[in-house]
């Protein structure tokens, strides 16, 4: 009754519907305070007191046409606004031609998608990724080329995306700082890759998009800063959502900046605005896009995540597992303690501890920990942790 | 660069937009408030009081969660309310399960057609139709089939729906109260149809959905009433918005309700879940889906568009249009004074007077009228259309 396409890719999309039941069912037995559910990318925090403040002024003014259509492009003074503080914070003219508001980093992706892919073109993802990338592509008869990161690093390899890199490829997406691994892209690896793709480029005759998906670029710690890729990559879109950043998920509000350097930008810019309408997005709601645009120089406080980040990544450090340390997100990847990570986290549950498998990202033999959980959470399921790796470790 | 079907299907979307151009350059000579634009069905109107009091209310009391992902479905609170509104005005039993919270209709319609379509199947569209139908069945491979209707009343011909029927036919969509017509279909009518479609199932051993897609089903004149559409076929699917009862067109907020007689309407629904995920809405706005489980029985003045109606469609008819009597939404439907509707549109410039032509709909020889205008621009317009009348009837 439904399309073939969406039976078969529902049927593969159930192993974390079912983990998530099992979280409910834990929590109904145990209570939610008993259940260390560390499997869900849902910021705990509230968004911050300068966001609330700009809401609650636009509601209280009852600004004019706050909730009209305007341009699918977006309001043009929010454009403006994001335009300017991308230029400042990259040191690149871009104008608001130049921007897409966008329902969250995932419209904005499958809007890219939709406006980029013809049948089968090939687009280069990095493993550990976000899951829904190679759905994004499937949507548009893309196809998901995966190339692994290094493991002591999960940064890419320039050498390995160099061999990936086909007549097909249409675009590579990096997503940095990363989710599941929490880790940020060198500025140093990043030129490597421009490079690689700026000679491939002349050897095919093809274009390739860099589209850098951003969404964690705020969340950041310990002075770390996340590479501007609109000055490195010539043909680069960046797609940036304030889901995280502003603890805003549920508003699905985010944008597009395409680089100014592209060829033909305006071509490419007009096909994402139409593709916005198309698709069904029309465009991104309104009273957010008003919203964050008083909010880009704004960011939940990450010291917060820092803690919890300090305090699991030594916990877990010093109960043997291996983890490389993020310096972004709110995400701590380690190694499984046994090979078979789906096996690892189902016993985890024994100890009411919820996690999701790294075969969930493309990277089996690790798991992820998402610890947008209050500190408490966190402070009460360290002995849990500890149980967890003495029943693997002995 | 991008896609070859984008920059095609871009090509031939170019007509609207040389139109919004043309006005806007009028707008830059004779100042916006002597420009007569009725080509944008965007409404003027505020929200009601009660939606911004909704609204101004969430803010205030800072109700925690507001901002944060939810079910990919809505907010479970939210979709217990629409249900049992729709339960109510409907008189059938409709459970929150089966109601999909989503970006407006644009954004709802899109959901339901990449959750049905396998490439090449048909959808049967009536003419005149929002032309962005068209667009939506091609995004995934579809095939739309169109079937005019009856030119003195602009509802289907159940005889002609029948001959156009095949074993490919998956959808049917309907759009009642009708844009651009205003015209509201029958029960007798749709009644014919569902037999229609039952016969042609049997015959044929598939399922065919209704679509029926209803932003306007609250903008209604005269007493008539929106017959309910889940009550009359039994594989349908209702798509709202609260774009035009509301005027919040730029908050993209709406749902989907599937009918529980149709058969395994569970894998449906977690199709059409699952599609709002991997297609990047996620979910429809969160905010707004609190405001508008608030203002279920609330909608814009109609009054003041019927006050509008009656100046405009009097004011024509005297003047010698030929035009079917809409009893609802904010449009007019009027012949072309020639056969050639673009040619007729472009010499109404001249009087400033700014339409969309009927070819725009699929349907040349007539053009729309958008009243979702001030009152004192509609009265300010009557003599440009007189001299408009006169150059052609002399």
């Amino acid at each position: 009754m439904i399309a073939e396409k969406i039976t078969r890719r529902l049927g593969s999309s159930s192993l974390i519907r079912a983990m998530f039941e099992e979280g409910e069912k834990l929590r109904k037995i145990y209570g939610k305070d008993k259940v260390y559910d560390f499997s869900l990318g849902n910021p705990d925090l509230e968004p911050p007191q300068a966001v609330k403040d700009t809401l609650k002024k636009l509601i209280l003014e009852d600004v004019p046409d706050l909730h009209k259509y305007m341009s699918n492009a977006g309001f043009a003074d929010v454009r403006e606004k994001v335009a300017s503080h991308l230029s400042r914070e990259n040191g690149i003219p871009l104008s608001p031609e130049n921007i897409v508001m966008t329902s969250g980093a995932a419209g904005g992706l499958n809007v890219i998608l939709m406006t980029l892919l013809d049948p089968d073109q090939e687009v280069i993802v990095f493993s550990p990724y976000f899951v829904d990338y190679l759905n994004y592509i499937e949507n548009f008869g893309g196809k998901a080329v995966i190339v692994p990161t290094n493991k002591d690093t999960f940064e890419p390899d320039p050498e390995l995306l160099k061999t990936s890199i086909t007549p097909r490829t249409k675009a590579v997406i990096i997503n940095s700082p990363n989710n599941p691994t929490g880790v940020i892209y060198s500025e140093e690896v990043l030129k490597r890759m421009a490079r690689v793709l700026e000679d491939k480029e002349k050897e095919y005759n093809t274009t390739i998009y860099v589209i850098s998906d951003e969404p964690y670029n705020r969340l950041v710690f310990d002075g770390f800063k996340v590479p501007g890729i609109l000055k490195i990559f010539k043909n680069s879109l960046l797609v940036n959502s304030f889901s995280k950043s502003l603890a805003l998920p549920g508003e699905r509000i985010g944008y597009i900046a395409a680089s100014s350097a592209i060829d033909n930008v305006s071509l490419l810019i007009n096909g994402l605005i139409y593709v916005s309408r198309v698709l069904g997005f029309i465009n991104a709601p309104s009273l957010f896009q008003k919203v964050v645009a008083e909010s880009l120089e704004v960011a939940v406080d990450t010291e917060i995540y820092r803690e919890r980040r300090d305090i699991l990544y030594n916990h877990l450090t010093e109960l043997g597992f291996s983890c490389v340390k993020p310096h972004g997100t709110f995400y701590l990847f380690p190694k499984s303690l046994i090979e078979d990570d789906g096996e690892f986290v189902r016993r985890a549950m024994k100890y009411n501890l919820l996690f999701t498998p790294g075969k969930g990202f493309g990277c089996p033999g690790y798991f992820r920990i998402a610890y947008c959980v209050s500190m408490e959470t966190i402070k009460n399921s360290l002995p849990a942790f500890e149980a967890l790796a003495k029943e693997f470790k002995g």
